[in-house]
C-alpha cells in the first residue's frame, strides 16, 4: 500500500473536490495533477486522458498502476483500504443512510449542472446563460430541500451530516453547497445544511480541500 | 432480519429494475407497491410518498419500519444485510471497480433522462419530443462508450460485467439496455455490453425484474 496516489483534479470540479477532502480526512499524502476543463477544448478530452479515463472526467485517481474513476467509489475504496479514520459508519443502516445522502447529490443533483451539460445546452440548443443558471439552481434547490427534510431540518442533532464524524455524505455535501452559491441558489431555509457546513468548514481537511486553495486555482 | 420488505416500484423505472434485480439474486422475498409516475399528476408527488421519501422517486425500500431511498445504497444495504449470494467482490479494487461501473449509470447517464428531467424540458422549455429523445440517446450513448471501454470491448472476458456472478454492475448496466432501446440507441457498437446483457436475462432473477413481468405492466 506504499504505492503513490496521483489525483487528477480541476480546482472548481465538485467531484474532484469530494474525492479531496476524503483524502485530507483520512490524513493520505497524494500528487495533485491539475486537469483544466477549459482550456485547450479540455484537457480531460485529450487522448492520453481518455486512455487513462474513458468516461474524460475528473477526479480520476491512480494507485500505483491502476486507475480509478467515480468520486464515490473511489472514496469507498480509500476507506476499504486505509481503515483509520472511517467515511462510513459500521452498521449497515448507517451506512446506507450516508450512501444515500450522498447519491442524493452524486446522482440526482450535481450531473444535472455538470460542465458537459451545461455545454450541450449552450452549443446544441443555444440556451442562454441566465436559463442555464436557473435550470442548474432548480436542480440544487430541490435536492438540498430533499437533503435538508432527511436531516430532519431544525430538528438535526449534528454536528455533521450523520453521527459525530463526517463521512461520505459530508465529502458530497459540501462542494453541492460551494455550487450552490455560485449559482445564487438561497441557502436560507436550509439551517441543517448551514450548519453542517460551517463545522465541516471549520476543519482543516475541509480547508486544504476547498477550491480556493488549490494550486489550479486562478 | 425477518422484518418484511417492500418495494415501492414503477414497472418502466430503471432504478426500481435494479432493486428488483437484487432483491431476486438474493432470494429474498418482497412485497411489491405500484407508484405510477405519470397517474394522478404522479403518485410519487402525493403527501403520502413525500413522507415516506422526500426525494419523491422510486425506488423506496421499506424494511420493517425503517425507509431506505436511493438504488445503489439500497442494494448494497441489501448485500450488507443478506450475506448470502453477495453483489460485490471481496477485495476492495474489485469492489471500486463495480462501484464505478454502477455509478457510472446512475450519476452519468440515467439522471439525464429521468421523468423530471424530461418534464422540465417540455414544461419550462417547450422542447419538442424528438429533441428531446434525442438528448437521452445522446448521454446514454456516451456513457455506454464508455462502459463498454472499461469492460474492454471484445477482449472482455464475461459471462457477467466483472467476475462469474451478476453484481452492482449487472444490476445498473441491464435496465440502462432496457432504457437504450427505449429511445433508439444503436447498441452494435457494444458487443461486450450486449453479451453481458445476454448472459443476464438468461437468468430467472432477471426475468422476474423485467419491467414487462411487473404487475403494474400495461
Amino acid at each position: 500500500m506504499a504505492a503513490t496516489l496521483v489525483l487528477h483534479t480541476y480546482w472548481r470540479s465538485s467531484a474532484a473536490y469530494r474525492v479531496r477532502i476524503a483524502l485530507h480526512l483520512k490524513g493520505l499524502p497524494f500528487e495533485s495533477v491539475p486537469v483544466h476543463l477549459l482550456q485547450d477544448g479540455g484537457q480531460q478530452r485529450s487522448p492520453t486522458f481518455a486512455a487513462r479515463n474513458p468516461q474524460r472526467l475528473v477526479p480520476t485517481l491512480q494507485h500505483g498502476d491502476v486507475v480509478l474513476s467515480q468520486s464515490l467509489s473511489i472514496i469507498e475504496y480509500l476507506d476499504e483500504t486505509w481503515p483509520a479514520h472511517p467515511l462510513l459508519p459500521r452498521d449497515p443502516l448507517g451506512r446506507q443512510r450516508v450512501r444515500a445522502l450522498a447519491q442524493l447529490i452524486a446522482c440526482d443533483v450535481h450531473p444535472l449542472g455538470n460542465l458537459r451539460v451545461l455545454q450541450f445546452l449552450e452549443r446544441d440548443w443555444t440556451i442562454a446563460q441566465p436559463e442555464r443558471e436557473r435550470w442548474v439552481a432548480h436542480w440544487i434547490d430541490e435536492g438540498l430541500a430533499a437533503f435538508e427534510a432527511l436531516l430532519g431540518g431544525h430538528a438535526h442533532v449534528g454536528p455533521y451530516c450523520i453521527g459525530d464524524a463526517p463521512t461520505l455524505a459530508d465529502c458530497a455535501l459540501v462542494p453541492q453547497l460551494y455550487n450552490a452559491r455560485r449559482f445564487g441558489v438561497d441557502l436560507t431555509p436550509y439551517p441543517a445544511l448551514r450548519a453542517v457546513e460551517a463545522a465541516c468548514l471549520a476543519l482543516p481537511a475541509f480547508e486544504a480541500a476547498r477550491p480556493e486553495t488549490q494550486p489550479d486555482a486562478p
